[in-house]
């Protein structure tokens, strides 16, 4: 039965690459995997030194990356009715939404962690395929917020050949919103900065702005059943001083480590509700 | 056997971290690699589309990484002369050397490829092990060139805990040479740019100057039986136009691709015979 989820979610890759929003598809694929994970697997809670709780689905083979409890909506009928009310509470003129911000990161993470969890015990070979998953689901999801855009994979550069090659571009008269989508970031956080500093070094500052989008920053300590979190803040302010500006750090399960003052004092950090809600409609007028 | 090649490893990388150069465990090791792999590994050609030739070894396990057959010192007796008449021919106050440029290439080359070579085949699952001892190479030797300054595998920053951490520095009186060391580039030519970009924004252009140094690009391809060279002309001009300079880009056994006018406009390029024997005395001079 995963091999029937990879060939749907073959199926929606490719109609997003070919332009679609395969959005109803996104919210089945997700309902299935909520209930065969349901069904099908056993789980046990990781400890932590702060208040949030993390679950690890496993089964005889393989566990799961770590699920945050409060964020992850296990029952398949409430995700679904949940998806929908986010959905049609999207306003694309004001580029924002109606639903409350909890609720947003809610069905954005459930959607996504239950897919990577399947994958995880029943197809850990398949690791990319989770991120690639959650490209797709934001570009369709974010589509919805951006209407006039144009969604691309990259930014064309005038007089060359070579692309910028990023996950996720929207496009309005050559200037717009680079997303760099990637469940955990870890060392790769070099690469939209990079990407950043060229854009501004051939169309100028301000005409392309890069949000990273991320899920979470968590990793299993599996001997002591805790959960950490990987992250780089000294790595983090020398490229926002040195090497480009990030427009924002959005995650679905923000890291506290990012949320201290002397990270948030100089990048907008957040989850998808403040960015769907509030700063997306800032970054685009 | 390869335990005991591996547990020499450990030790001279143990010194090397020390501050030492460990120089003669270095031979003496490439000695016990180019003696084990002819005596107990069987080799074939594999196809180019240009001049080039290579070899793969392998055994019933495991194949190894490409050889370029004429930079490849096999007889253990002529390596171990010619090594010690590279390290005769420094000379550190001209931070250069008398040994003929082919002759320097196939010295550093046959040390570092027979390494790999046995790890490939008996060690595959330490991936990362040939790229450390590379690292320790190219640091023991060029401290020969430059008695002077002091090795390290940071900068320090002024007035932040981070560390711009690259594979070798080294440093008088704050200013130096960067040496980003991969025995292959690929995607990850992206982090020696945008740390020649954060120093410069430091410390202000010109105090730092990376140098990126390799050892090929070479990729196999078995079911043509042919190698490949891997690059990525069109990232790196960009790179190098648009988001900082590096000071040049030295390889072994370098790919034609970036040997031609368009890259070697942009950026010197070279091998090592050019690297020891000429440029790394204008560098620093």
């Amino acid at each position: 039965m995963i091999d029937s989820i990879l060939s749907e979610h073959k199926k929606l890759k490719k109609s997003y690459d070919q332009g679609e929003s395969p959005l109803l598809e996104l919210r089945n694929i997700s309902i299935e995997c909520i209930e065969k994970l349901n069904e099908e697997l056993d789980f046990v809670q990781y400890g932590r030194a702060d208040e949030k709780e993390y679950i690890v689905y496993f089964n005889q083979h393989n566990k799961s990356r770590p699920v945050n409890k409060n964020l992850f909506i296990n029952d398949s009928s409430l995700f679904e009715k949940q998806w929908n009310l986010f959905l049609e509470s999207i306003d694309s003129e004001k580029h924002s939404c109606e639903m409350e911000v909890e609720e947003i990161n809610r069905v954005i993470y459930s959607s996504i962690i239950s897919f990577s969890v399947c994958f995880d015990v029943w197809k850990p070979k398949s690791r990319k395929t989770p991120g690639t998953h959650f490209e797709v689901l934001l570009g369709s999801v974010l589509k919805q917020f951006l209407l006039e855009y144009s969604r691309e994979k990259f930014v064309s550069l005038p007089r060359q050949e070579e692309k910028v090659s990023t996950d996720i571009v929207f496009d309005l008269n050559g200037a717009g919103i680079v997303i760099p989508a990637k469940i955990t970031t870890r060392e790769r956080i070099v690469q939209p900065y990079a990407h950043q500093r060229i854009l501004d070094s051939i169309f100028g500052e301000g005409r392309y702005k890069s949000i990273l989008l991320c899920v979470s920053e968590t990793q299993r300590e599996d001997d002591k059943k805790i959960v950490n979190d990987i992250c780089v803040p000294g790595t983090l302010k020398l490229f926002q001083e040195h090497l480009s500006k990030l427009s924002g750090l959005y995650y679905l399960d923000p890291p506290n480590r990012y949320m201290r003052k002397d990270i948030a004092g100089l990048i907008t950090v957040g989850d998808y509700g403040k960015l769907l809600k509030i700063d997306l409609a800032n970054l685009v007028n």
